[in-house]
């Protein structure tokens, strides 16, 4: 690698290609797919599933959700966990399913939720921001303020986003990101650190790359986090499956529909299972999810 | 999958199974393997470093490794990051490192720091906990107890171990996990947490299958973070190139020398950069690293 130029940044800084994106379609809904055989239709399930034959039908799956969903929501969350369980060969396929997103011209956040000491988060923030990888990626800030170091250094220079964990959707949350009484919760150290961090890495928009993931789950505490984090984009999963509704949401969007992603996975996926026209089940429930999300959070065309 | 039977148990808990190869090697010295195109030796090294022909280079430099420490030290720690940026080429050839590994009878750690809500945690579990995979793995607690939950399910099946982070050895990992000054910091509220979750997955030798990881740069926290885990074995990364010595892991171990692992990477690996015969550098300096611990740490037989 030592005679690899630093490349020019071919693609504009996260936060103005995702505006751009979600005013277009005029919708902050993003659609998750996490792949597992429970969740695939029939018709994409091998008779015997060994790794190597799922990991075809998850890029099949995969490659179906892009089709469907072009056109409707600005990005997917791909989450490599699922992938990643079928070994090489999934993560091959994550690959491929990913190079179908850019081809389509949808977005891609790679839920990842990597995280390490600076010397190893390099590793990582390469691997997944480096240009022909994702848009973004989620980050596991625990480590310390210094692990996220190594992902900013390279949002600024690939047009990469960061999510960084903040307050995660699950139930078990509260017993380290917050404790009711706590005058300072870790989720607040951490928006401030994103915050912090952000700083260096913003778009033409004023937007950051650096963004944090905020359960919808935890709707009381998305106001207090935005105001810690003011020009940090917000990627709110727990919507749908996961318990939270339109009005859950709203506090993390500016006036204009901007500021935030809501990310649902199981009920547009699931959507799939029994319907004779995956595509068009799919999509059909992609429009759903959007216009749902639409009746609380109107996004301005500008 | 849904016809699959659950397996038998195929192996010893994975604290009964480090033990016996602590003692029998009278060493707990694990090499780090955290292949980078600047620590492979000249002679590993493509010209042209394609993403295929550097995973190559790291499965030969792997099994140099494996080659040249089997015997020495009971266990591999194996840095997932450094083959990930390489996609799914690295991927595989990480898998192949980790199967030498197994023929020539060492134990794996597979160092990748995973962590998600359960849903997920799950996959990352069965991912790297399944049989076939690795002996152990790292993990992060950072969404929540019940994160935990499918790792430490996965190691009651298969007979595999965690290490769990608590306290990590880079320099701005005070930040979240522990302040002077705090009465409960984070890291103490992780062991706890470990302690709990590590009272399911006994090993018949009354150690837990879930360890933790605490760097050895933090001497003085080592003996408290013990007395809060008194049944976990404890993964002590930061020795050597990031300065811990020997005296400062001594707290982290029991009066027969066991309960903790001492881990070195570049300071082993970094010995075969010049060297001739890379096997008898590397071999030399895993005898160096063992003997420089022995003189703080003596492993009794049995």
């Amino acid at each position: 690698m030592s005679r690899a130029r630093v490349p020019e940044r071919a693609r504009d800084a996260f936060p103005d290609r995702l505006e751009a994106a979600v005013r277009r379609l005029a919708t902050p809904c993003v659609v998750g797919l996490d792949p597992t055989p429970e969740i695939l239709p029939a018709r994409f399930l091998p008779r015997a599933p060994t790794p190597a034959r799922l990991a075809e039908a998850y890029l099949r799956f995969g490659r179906a959700v892009v089709e469907a969903t072009a056109g409707i929501v600005p990005a997917l969350k791909i989450q490599i966990a699922c992938y990643e369980r079928l070994g090489w060969r999934g993560l091959r396929a994550y690959e491929e399913t990913l190079a179908a997103a850019r081809r389509a011209g949808t977005l891609v956040v790679a839920d990842a939720k990597r995280g390490d000491v600076p010397h190893t988060a390099e590793h990582y923030a390469r691997a997944h921001l480096a240009p022909g990888a994702a848009d973004a990626m989620t980050v596991n800030p625990l480590a310390g303020p210094d692990s996220l170091e190594p992902f900013v250094r390279a949002c600024g220079e690939t047009g990469g986003g960061l999510f960084v964990l903040v307050r995660t959707s699950n139930a078990g949350s509260s017993a380290f990101q917050g404790r009711s009484g706590d005058p300072d919760p870790l989720c607040e150290r951490l928006a401030r650190a994103v915050a912090r961090a952000g700083r260096a890495v913003r778009g033409r928009n004023g937007w950051s790359a650096v963004g944090a993931v905020v359960g919808a789950t935890h709707p009381r505490e998305i106001a207090r986090l935005r105001s810690l984090l003011p020009r940090s984009i917000l990627l709110l999963p727990g919507y749908g499956a996961q318990g939270a509704g339109p009005r859950d949401v709203v506090a993390a969007f500016d006036r204009s529909g901007f500021g935030a992603l809501v990310v649902a996975a199981r009920r547009v996926l699931l959507a799939a299972r029994g319907a004779r026209d995956v595509e068009r089940a799919l999509e059909k429930a992609a429009r759903a999810f959007v216009a749902e999300v639409a009746l609380a959070v109107a996004v301005n065309p500008t």
